[in-house]
């Protein structure tokens, strides 16, 4: 095979309906922005991959993106220089606060797993081989995921039909504000995808409220594990109160507060393991986080760590270290399914289920054919096509992109769109 | 690409003459060991690797291989877990106490390593791509290795012309026992092979006389950096002695003491980096290392950690913890050669010159058509061609097997050929 040299590549956004979710930071905006990445060769083959949608990132892929002109789609290393050469005056950002602080060398591995991705999509396409038979191979053909429980209203605060809303229309999942709502929610989300294992979306109510809403998970499916995220949203305090109360009820607890001395405070004095997708990602803050024991599981996210090699150096190192590994999610389309699903299944010690938005998605809305990979008993099945296995569908693009042009966000703010119904709304944490 | 299934391994093993190169634990015998991994596919393709070739090396490379029919060359994932279930009831060994204690996961990494690799050949030439655009694409298309030093003997001790020996043929080095000796030795290398970095193999003489040895090559090769390697053979007091002695002029020094506390104990009242090959030769010895800073670079080799997979994990962990990285070499052909330069150079922060013994070997005896990679300015330039870029030369491999078959040695013995000079002797460490 000669080299398959990139030629161009295409960035393009596209804006997604998106429940009003609660969460620590506030609540999410009628649109998520996500954007469409794909790598075009010499060879005619073309590769796709799925990354945030924010302005940020749109400038950090255009930048990096117009840098790897004629590189190899498999010469990785060559693309990951080519990409830290590029953005180098960029200044640091991250889509979300969510996914934690900033960094110079975040930025970078955002924009390397957008190219490298799509390179691996290219690579399967030209040698007839699926992505995780390139990664190593597949250790499981099913990938198990979680029900991702929200907190969430039943339609966005501000006028139906007003500007950057989708004309009256109110998501297919009601309200869940109280134990009851998330049960009803869990069970709704566990008929229509059979998940096996649960996870709430903490950090918005009273712990205590909380503490029942997990109790209440666990009697109506005693036999899914739980896992409660409050996204940083409590003090050290609150976080160990919580952890008696539920230890025992927990697969893990993610973030309860923040940052990794805070955690390693928690750590210390609860035998319930601790989680992270806030305070360890990247892998300059693993070595405080190993010398303190702050968390026993880190969340992997291959759209932040830099991609599939660097989530199999992230796997490494949790297995060397003896941290569980696990795997974070961000509102997402169906590219971004089937490249968590092909990393997943290639990682033997990520063993948790895996997080995803899916469920919140309209089914009408996603951008590869057929509408993404389909839940079987809380698992999709690796498709037996070559790269990452999925299609771009180019008319739900376009209509997506459309969406996107006309919704008029361009970058995620749940602290804002809280701001409509509290004025004096921060998102600072912890607020419990 | 359809699957490119397993059909059969081929382990064959061969002797190469080696040199009285002299060591902490003894001298090398007259012969060393390798053995020739062939992994034979449904499509026609064979991969190969080099092993250790000692009696259980070659016990467990039989049992792991017979284990192997039937698995996708890509599906490294498996051939690992089939390599675990195979060996799982094998005692734990090392093929030389010089690459620290043996374990069950690391004899499980020793048999993936060699099968992984020849999976790794297969690869490259079903898809015509070389080893390291696999592995992630070239960082560097010229890999430097360094001079690797030993004090030595003119001849083995014995009568020559008896049995396990060669028949009176000396070997071209001569006796090198003195500074003197290592110099000129240095001189020789540095000009049939352009080496730009020195290492010494130390723990032999008194610690003052290898001291001078190392002074007297920093004034003869001003420009060059030295590292000193004395497995181990010296208490903490002598390494801190040692250490004093050579601050500024070692670019690392070697395991001076045994065990991880040892090499802490150095490590803190230095500024000399120490690197290792015996206490860290596994990833489970990694935590500790870390913890109390025992080691700040640590050697690679694929042979032992498990593979190219496995150095890339490697890797990643000490580009995370802030440390370097290197490369150890044992006694080897043209196929380790080979092998060691692809996966060094895809491996952007393995920034040390390679530990390579193929200046100790005889030209005539290799396993690969030409005689192995060969060296310009202390570096090898990749091969062009598909997959390690080497291919097997069938009549050298019939000819060292044939002298496997007559020389008699099953497994490295170091101490044992020692005590021909000095019954008493041992092989203990330390000893200075």
């Amino acid at each position: 095979m000669s080299a398959l040299r990139i030629t161009a590549v295409t960035v393009t956004p596209v804006a997604l309906k998106d429940p009003p979710l609660l969460n620590s930071s506030g609540v999410h905006e009628p649109f998520a922005l996500r954007s469409i990445v794909e790598v075009h060769t010499d060879a005619g083959i073309s590769g796709i991959s799925e990354a945030y949608g924010d302005d940020a990132t749109l400038a950090l892929l255009h930048r990096a993106g117009s840098n790897l002109t004629g590189v190899d789609v498999f010469d990785l290393n060559e693309l990951s220089r080519r990409v830290a050469v590029a953005v180098s005056g960029i200044a640091a950002s991250a889509p979300t606060e969510l996914i934690g602080a900033a960094s110079g060398d975040k930025t970078v591995a955002q924009a390397v797993a957008a190219f490298e991705v799509a390179c691996f999509d290219v690579q399967g396409k030209a040698t007839g081989r699926r992505v995780v038979d390139l990664l190593g191979g597949a250790v499981r053909e099913r990938v198990d995921f979680s029900a991702y429980l929200f907190y969430k209203w039943a339609e966005h605060p501000g006028a139906p039909g007003g500007a950057g809303y989708w004309d009256g229309e109110a998501d297919a999942w009601g309200a869940a504000l109280d134990p009851d709502g998330i049960v009803k929610q869990a069970r709704r989300m566990v008929e229509l995808y059979g998940f096996r294992s649960l996870k709430l979306k903490g950090g918005v109510f009273a712990p205590e409220e909380e503490i029942e809403a997990v109790r209440a998970l666990r009697r109506e499916f005693p036999d899914r594990p739980v896992r409660l995220d409050p996204n940083a949203n409590w003090t050290v305090e609150t976080s160990l109160r919580v952890a008696e109360a539920l230890a025992g009820e927990l697969e893990y607890l993610e973030d309860p507060t923040p940052g990794i001395p805070g955690m390693a405070e928690v750590a210390a004095k609860t035998s319930l393991p601790l989680a992270t997708n806030m305070c360890v990602t990247g892998f300059a803050e693993i070595p405080e986080a190993v010398r303190l024991g702050a968390v026993q599981v880190i969340l992997s996210d291959h759209h932040f760590w830099g991609g599939f090699r660097a989530t199999h150096a992230l796997a490494g190192i949790c297995q060397t270290f003896g941290l569980g590994l696990s795997m974070h999610s961000n509102t997402h389309l169906g590219i971004s399914l089937a490249a968590m699903a092909q990393i997943a299944a290639a990682t033997p010690n990520l063993t948790y289920a895996l997080d995803t938005h899916t469920p919140w998605k309209w089914e009408s809305e996603d951008v590869v054919l057929g509408g993404g990979l389909a839940f079987v008993d809380g698992a999709v099945t690796l498709p037996g096509g070559p790269g990452l296995g999925v299609e771009l569908d180019r008319d739900a693009v376009a209509r997506l992109h459309e969406q996107y042009v006309t919704c008029g966000v361009r970058r995620r703010d749940d602290v804002g769109w809280m701001r409509r119904v509290d004025p004096e709304w921060t998102g600072e944490r912890p607020r419990f």
